[in-house]
Order: C-alpha cells, then structure tokens, then sequence
C-alpha cells in the first residue's frame, strides 16, 4: 500500500427529506447565493423545496449554469454575489452546478485574483473561498464531497481542471428522490461516470492494498446491479439511493488513497468531447473497454482480479480477461451507453484532432506507469470507430 | 437504506515515517499534552520520532493511561493540562490512551464541569474540547477518527461510554511499522475487534444498502486473509498496512452509515470483562459465535449473505448458516482467541453476576430489534462456557 493523506470533510445529510436539515448546516447569518442549472429544479420542486427549509435566509438565487460549466456564464455568478456581498454560496444540482460554485466560491472570496487565473492555476491562486454547500441532483461527479471541478471556456477551447481543500463543500445533502425525474440518459450517464471513476483507481497494478480493492469492487458490482433497475424502475428508492452513495463514494478520495490511479480513459474522453461534443459519459464508454484492451499486459493482475470480484469469472483462465472487458462493454450497452462512436452516428470520428488535442494539452504519457503514449491513444481510438 | 448523517472528518496521514508531517497539523503556536500509555512508546522509539518531530512545540507528557482508561489517572492528566494551560492534546497509543486523551480534552476545555459529569452524561456535558491530535500504536479501537470513547472508574465498577462530534480527532497519524512491535496477544485482540466492530454494523437484517454491505464485506475478508499473516509474519508492512486501515474503517461511521446495527456483543462482552477482567476482544470472541446461533432466524438473511460472501457457501443451502459460524469461531482461534470461557481457563463462569451486571445497566432489550432479553444473554453465556 502506498502512503497517502486522505481528509473527507464534507458532512453526508443522507436520505428522503433531508433537505430540512438545511438550517442546521448553514449559519443563521448566511448571506447565500444559491446557484441552479438550467431551471430543471424549479420545474420538479426541488428549489422550492430548499427555499421553504431556508424561508428565514437571506438568499439571491443565480441561474444558468449550463453542463461543462462555462466560465463566462461563472463570471456573471462571481459579480452577481460580490453586488449582493454573500458570504455563502448553495449549489443546487448536478455535477456542472457543483463544479462551477466552487470557481464562483473562489471568485468572490478573491476579488484581487483574475478569476481566469484561479482557472489555469489549477486553483492555486485562490487563497482562500468562501464555504460551499450543495444539494446533489444528479448522482455521477463526486463533486458533492471533493474539492475538485472542471471548467470549461468554449471561446478559447479550453476544458480545466481545478483542485483544493479549499473547494471541499462544508455538507452534501444527497437525496434519492431529486433523481427520480433524471431522463435515462442523465441516469446511464451517471452511472457510467462513477463505474469509470472507481476503475481508473482501481485497475491499474496491484499494491496490496486489499481494503481500497474491495472497496472498488463493492462500488463496481453495486452499480452493476443497481444501474439497469435503475432505468427500469425509476422511482424504486433503494436503487437510486444504492447508485447515489456509490457515485459520492466513487471519488471522495476514499478508494484512491494508497494505490495508483490511471485517469487515461479521462483525459482521452475530454479530448473527444471537445472535439466531438458528447457527453462525458459517452466519451468514457466509447474509450475504456478499449483501453482495458489495449493495455492488457500491463493491467494483466488487476484485469484477473476484475474479472473474478467483478464478474464471477476464473482468475486462471486467461480468457477472462477478454470476458471481463466484453461484460464491461456489454454493462455500458444495456445501459443504452455506446461503446463505439458509430453509436452515436459518428462514422467517421476525428482521430487525428483528438491526438492533436492530447498532445497540445501535454497528454503524452498516461496511465498509472505514464506509458500510455500517443500512438496508444490512436490504437485505442481506432479501436473504438 | 436508512436515512444517515456521515461525518468524517478526521484528517488521515497513512503509512510509513507520517510522523514527520505532524508539524503540518499541529499550529506551530500550540502548548501541547502529549499522552501516552505504560511506556512502551518509549522503548519501541516512536516517542523519540514524535518529539523529534514536534522539536520545535512546547510539550508536556504525561505517562500512564492505563489499558480501559481510568478516571482517575485522567483526572490528574486534566490536572496537569490545566496547570501548563496547554491548549491542544497529541495522543501516543492505542485505543485506551486515544479514548482517555478525549475526556481529557472536554475536561482541560470545561473548568466549570465536573469531569465525572461529563462521563455520566455520556460526553453531553462537555461544550467544548481542546482539539486532539492521535498517532496510533495498535489498530482495534477505530478512536483514531471517530467522536467515541469509553472510561472506566475501577472505585465505582463502572465502564462508560462518551460521544461527541466535538472529541473527533484533527488527524490521525497511521503508520503501519509502528505495529511490529505489538505482542501475539495484542495483534490478535485488535484483529477481533475490528471484526466485531463490522459485524455489528453488518450482521443486522438487510436494507438494500449495497456499498455499506459490500465496504462491511470487504473489511471482513481482509481481516480473515490478513489476521493470521500478522501472527505469521510480524513484520510483514503490507499485511500491518490492512489490518490498520481495516480497523479505522470498521468504526469510522462509514459502513454504519444507513444501516440497523446490533452492539449486543459489545454490551454483553464489557460486562464479562467488568466481572472475569478479561480483555475487550476476548470478551467479544466469547460471545459472538454463540450469540450468531441464539439469533440465527432473526439473522437468517444477513447470515446466509455473511456465508456466500465471506466464506464462499452457497446460500441456498441453510447448512451454511452453521458453517459459517463454526468459520468464525476458527477463525478467532486461529488467531489465538478463545471463543470459550474454559479457553481462558474459567471452568465456572460467573453468568449469573454478568447477568445481574447487564439488568443493573439497562442492558435488558439489545441486538437491532431490541429483543436480545436476559434470557436469550443466558442462553448464549451458557453457551460459551
């Protein structure tokens, strides 16, 4: 086992209903600017819901933030809360919303610091943010209990990354129902992202880090088991809620800590949906079981053990490892989640400029050995038309 | 699954020559209480490497924290806090030294309180705490990042439990070596607490909660594949590394999160140790294995999914209820725990004073339904013998 530093800070308000608790988490004296989506929350009551538990707030509610968050739209969200000097910002919605409140949490608290620099620092130019809450409705990110997001400028092309401690929200309260009117795309697409977030940190080389395995593998089958039933019975609670503590669990650092992490099927997908426009999800499904394939050698321990946890299959028999990446895709098909780009109508995908976009963006040598090179990319692409 | 408040928020430092990073926790400012148990930190050099690292902090040890913390020895650790006026407490130890470091935080914090009221009322009497900081030298307890502690006053023949978010650890410092040098007896303890820790929160009756049944799973199947390497292999890190992690998640709040919990072995196990004084663990190993076939129908569904996930039996057959219990027993004993009262050389177990001992508690309705009577704690000390 590697050494590791983990802190999971955020306060998990589980469960049916928990949306009252909401002043118990947040200081009487808040001043909060509550950030939304694309109006969906209003629609289905959700935003109803969290003004009437917060009726004695002082509130100014920002709306808009679009999927891929887009810093322009986040600049607004910054001078809107600097005009009304909150002190305290509630994020209300999936991963997009969660994501872009933490560069609006950032902006405000650092009216000195060019916002685009928090962006292109990584986030190490915020000294410091105001504190965060959020109210999940899409269960995928992880962004509900990390300190992570990604920002997007679609005027300059660019798709960043942003981390720190600072960006950790104070709670998550994560209710099962506010998924319950999710379309089935948004419900595969979340369950592809957490399923993918737990291999990139799992199928990599063992280290012995037997507690962090079962772990993944306990996150990997429940989603297998809870993510078809999850389009088959919207509204069964115990599924959905199976799905949304699996995805929180995904990437809270948890099953990271101590064991080496891929990420190439990421940084492949951001470049595909940069280029190509699908979601993220999509883009994880059409790479990783090509991926798992092109690197079979080097994944060769973690693949067996995937296929005997994962998939009930014969460690010894090498063939499983084919097995377990044919299950896997077939995992993301029933999910009605393409593997291939012809899925989605795309015959003839752009190689060449995803490639071109890796190598502009420095991603050269990937995975968990940093050997995933450029023409692996390609193979793994090629393989995926 | 039910619904759940989850905080963690200890900080964890884990793995080997962490103790370096100590003054990354502590404020530079801090007029520290270092405590620490009988000494053997002093002999196996990790007080030497804490100081060493902490060079720098003003710090004032104090040496004695007996095992099952005693009030007494506490009160003059407040004594001493008090008079230094120091501000923060750093915890040398295992789980007594961690648990008792935690009333003498509330203690030194509430001047106006009397120390013993803050026992009776089980830790509500304490507003404040000064902040704790552990480095851990025996993983059992899981006290190196939950919010619990359990003191006993030896004058009055009581052994209390404390809870409060407040004396939740800062951080805790987790390095596997420090282990290596713990005895047969003391590895063995610390791997059947850990186990009984999960059971507890595990061996319930099932809610659909997947990941925790899973996460609980992946915790036993650890410490069974690890636990006899310990004994084997003393100096083994990685096999150190599991069990340590293993047993800071078994009682970190995560796998009880949304799910019944029992704790009737636990209640049942302090009242063997007030009343033979023998150890915690081996109080538990006594009573779990006959406590499982007392309640084997009100256990039938998680025992049978306890016997296919963790043993490998089939769950159709109900035989494997037996068998998986007799496995558990092996188990114990091949760590070198007697799950006998003869095994620890006590022919005439004194049921009848335990039994007195529990209805003198309140300890009359335990288990997740409440329905574990006086009777049934017969039945299963009876069976023990």
């Amino acid at each position: 086992m590697n050494n590791f530093l983990l802190s999971t800070p955020t306060r998990i308000r589980f469960g049916e209903g928990q949306v009252i608790n909401l002043p118990k988490e947040i200081p009487s004296t808040a001043n909060i600017l509550l950030t939304i989506g694309g109006g969906s929350v209003k629609k289905n009551g959700i935003l109803n819901a969290v003004m009437s538990s917060l009726q004695d707030y002082k509130i100014t509610v920002f709306e808009g933030i679009e999927a891929n968050p887009e810093f322009e739209t986040l600049l607004q969200a910054i001078e809107l809360g600097k005009r009304e000097s909150v002190d305290y910002i509630l994020a209300v919605g999936g991963g997009s919303v969660l994501d872009g409140s933490k560069l609006i949490a950032a902006g405000i608290a650092n009216p000195a610091v060019e916002p685009w620099e928090i962006v292109t620092s990584g986030g190490k130019a915020a000294k410091t943010a105001l504190p965060i809450g959020t109210v999940l409705t899409l269960p995928a990110t992880g962004s509900e209990s990390n300190g992570n997001a990604v920002i997007s400028r679609r005027s300059t092309g660019d798709k960043l990354g942003i981390a720190s401690p600072l960006f950790y929200p104070r709670f998550a309260v994560l209710d099962p129902t506010y998924t319950y009117t999710l379309d089935e795309r948004q419900v595969a697409n979340g369950v592809v992202d957490a399923f993918v977030h737990t291999i990139e940190q799992y199928l990599t080389y063992p280290v012995n880090a037997k507690v962090q395995d079962r772990f993944a593998e306990g996150i990997l089958c429940t989603l297998i088991e809870e993510g078809p039933k999850a389009l088959q019975e919207p509204q069964n609670y115990d599924v959905r809620a199976n799905i949304m503590w699996s995805a929180t669990m995904a990437l809270n650092g948890l099953i990271g800590a101590g064991v080496p992490q891929d990420w190439a099927t990421h940084m492949i997908g951001h470049e595909i949906t940069a280029v190509h426009g699908l979601d993220h999800a999509q883009t994880l499904a059409i790479v990783l079981p090509n991926l798992m394939a092109n690197q079979k050698e080097t994944k060769r321990e973690k693949l067996l053990q995937y296929a005997e946890r994962v998939w009930s299959l014969d460690p010894c028999d090498e063939e499983s490892i084919d097995r377990a990446i044919l299950l896997t895709r077939d995992f993301f098909e029933t999910m009605g989640t393409s593997t291939r780009f012809s899925g989605y109508g795309i015959d003839e995908p752009k190689i060449e400029r995803i490639i071109e976009k890796l190598n502009e963006h420095g991603m050269t040598a990937l995975g968990e050995h940093g050997k995933i090179d450029l023409t692996s990319c390609r193979e793994i692409l090629e393989a995926a038309r």
